[in-house]
């Protein structure tokens, strides 16, 4: 800026004036952004931001990007985030508790002007001066928490299998020892069953333990041949395409023998079809959502919760009555 | 800092000396230290970059994430930085030539300590006081390029073909009217199945032709019911999928009637099966690169570009002799 005021012949103070778009006489705004030109002089943003208060910087703490829901939900958040001019920090913390509260500090540190986290830890202290918005857990209150209705999804996944004739139908599913939305899906799935008279088996895995219990279960339940459900939800695509391998190597048909339906609403390479029946999560609204909420002023009235409305598409793993 | 200077009972210097690391009286340095603590001060890094021209910050530029190659990369070119204690920021670009320049010039404004960018815009203009490491195509003296060894992809696959018993096959991509370093993957081919005596054909899209394309050509290379080739190269597995979809409509078997091979490694959900046999590009290899090259110092010897060893992975769309 010295090097600006020297070559436009005024005061450093014009200069500044200018550049924060303050008043100040039309021949010395000229001569200042002659100078500008001249010089390439780029104005620092971190110095503006920092007086401001602002950064125009919003931080993104998200497990990982290789699972297609994590990245693509990243994709929608960066895209809102720049519709409104805003930069993003991306901030993966693999599921670890203690990397997500070095980042909440971290950010603090660096006066980020708020936070979306899809977190893990259940004692993550977020200070109150940082706007955050949380996806798919509750953090208490003044924390806005963005999630599907996914006590609905589970529900709906219910009346699907009813409504496709399914008689005896089993859930599988990780469970998460920490209270969190997705885990609403399990009483949604009861719920609509005893609703349909749906009779139903459910087997959850503990956190450490792994998908071969699934094997297990389903193998377990394959009397003379033949498995004992002809339809299973199961909490995630990925768990569906998982059982959907399993059934294959079995030697059951899908969806002839057993019909699937996962949940997420995920489709191969981003953009083609489904990866089976699934619950679609309306991931680009809530991308949309979590930025909005961070704009918003908090207000006592202001939901703690707001569950955005699924859908159930066919992706093949399922005997749709046409 | 004031306030940590007054609650210390020392001067604003003696504070700034503590923060920054320079030597002072070890009873004034316990004195900061408990103000800070007792104050919950932080050290506003931002403030600490200007002044060291330091902000730990590099930008990333892609297109976009729900492409999974291009999320997985992000996702390791984030981990890197993470272990380099550097934070990223993301820019998704949509292709879009014009968003990428803008990307830049903000960017250079906010004096981030480098970028990596996989870019389209051939004009793009990069100031030379930014660290630039490019990925997949050559952008001049100074930026280094990182990249798979796309020729030896392309011949690989040509050869793979031919080791798996094909006589004639087929060459399908999408053209890219930019020239960058996944288009050598066309000449690779060519020189693998020269070497091999393989019979080839070629089917290139322009920019903006639609994949339908794909689905004319293969109906009229039907001919009696049966393909006039028995293997396919797809430049990716994006398209590789979509042909093996066309194909399956067509009551063509893949692998027993014709062999398909694609282009990337990408694997279902991130972490199961790979979509295809296929060249795999080593990804967390390259990411690993471009961030490592981004903290080299820059020297005339350094060369322009990095090409890094490619692998043939089976993927169930090939008949491998057992």
């Amino acid at each position: 800026m010295k090097d600006v005021a020297s070559e436009a012949g005024v005061s450093l103070g014009t200069v500044s004036k200018v550049v924060n778009g303050l008043p100040v006489g039309e021949i010395y705004k000229t001569k200042v952004e002659e100078a500008i030109r001249k010089l390439n002089y780029h104005v620092n943003s971190y110095a503006q931001g920092l007086k401001a208060g602002k950064t125009g910087t919003i931080a993104l703490l998200i497990p990982n990007l290789w699972d297609p829901f994590f990245s693509v939900l990243t994709h929608h958040i960066n895209r809102a985030l720049q519709a409104r001019q805003y930069r993003m920090l991306l901030c993966t913390t693999d599921f670890n508790a203690a990397q997500e509260q070095e980042y909440v500090t971290m950010l603090q540190n660096n006066k980020v002007d708020g936070i979306i986290g899809l977190t893990c830890n259940p004692a993550l202290a977020v200070p109150e001066s940082i706007p955050f918005v949380s996806i798919d857990r509750s953090m208490g209150s003044g924390i806005p928490c963005v999630a599907c209705d996914n006590f609905m999804g589970g529900q709906l996944a219910a009346e699907k299998l009813a409504d496709l004739g399914c008689r005896r139908v089993a859930f599988l599913r990780t469970g998460s020892s920490l209270a969190n939305e997705p885990n609403k899906r399990k009483a949604g799935f009861e719920n609509g069953c005893l609703s349909r008279k749906l009779k139903y088996e459910m087997l959850i895995l503990g956190d450490e333990e792994s998908y071969d219990k699934f094997d297990a279960f389903l193998t377990e339940h394959k009397i003379d041949g033949k498995l004992s459900f002809d339809g299973i939800f199961c909490v995630t695509d990925k768990i569906a395409r998982y059982v959907i391998n399993v059934l294959k190597k079995m030697n059951i048909r899908v969806p002839e023998d057993v019909q699937v339906i996962g949940f997420d609403g995920i489709r191969q390479l981003g953009d083609f079809d489904y990866l089976c029946s699934t619950i679609v999560q309306p991931v680009q609204e809530m991308a949309q959502l979590c930025v909005d909420l961070l704009f918003q002023e908090a207000s006592p009235a202001r939901p703690q919760l707001y569950c955005l409305p699924v859908s159930y598409v066919c992706g093949g793993t399922t005997r749709e009555i046409t």
